[in-house]
């Protein structure tokens, strides 16, 4: 007999556009795993410019998420503000919850 | 103050591949309520030979779906079988669901 699973992809939109989905996501747990954009991108295989981008898209659809930090012998670094922090763990728990949920469900759907 | 909206995409993967997502579902409806395939597609501006594979598809990863029938004045027509009645119900039932948990989550996210 064939097996079934649900599945669900979550993003959250602002009132203009995407906000947070879970490539922007992962991006906001490499820059604070990593310290810097330059190197969250790297880890993901994507262009400076293109975290960049995502960044000032997000920094501008919210409070500020993450903060640059300019000059310094290594060139800038960037964290997470708590605005940041706060947005990925919401991202991550809402996930969670709803992950549950469809596992659940994925165990009574028959066809 | 912007606003938040959670967004969810649904679908039913079974062992081997993709089974249902709302395309597919939209689909099954049209058959439903045109009474061909042929129909069906041109209404989702499909080619009938696109709309024609998903069907195979269906039929192949679940008990068929769609019955086609052969011949008669007007050519062949298609007719949702009970396991294709019960699959569109199933997914709209389960896409009602989380959209209502969806809903009320969307009332507490802020950023």
């Amino acid at each position: 007999m064939k097996k079934y699973a649900l599945r669900i992809r979550i993003w959250i939109d602002e009132d203009d556009g995407p906000f947070l989905g879970i490539g922007r996501v992962i991006l906001l747990e490499n820059i604070k795993e990593t310290g810097s954009i330059t190197n969250a991108a790297k880890s993901m295989k994507m262009s400076y410019r293109q975290a960049w981008q995502l960044v000032e898209d997000m920094n501008k659809r919210a409070s500020p998420l993450v903060e640059k930090m300019s000059g310094g012998k290594k060139g800038g670094g960037a964290i997470l503000t708590e605005a940041g922090e706060n947005a990925v763990r919401e991202f991550r728990n809402i996930e969670q919850e709803l992950n549950l949920i469809i596992a659940n469900k994925s165990k009574t759907i028959k066809f």
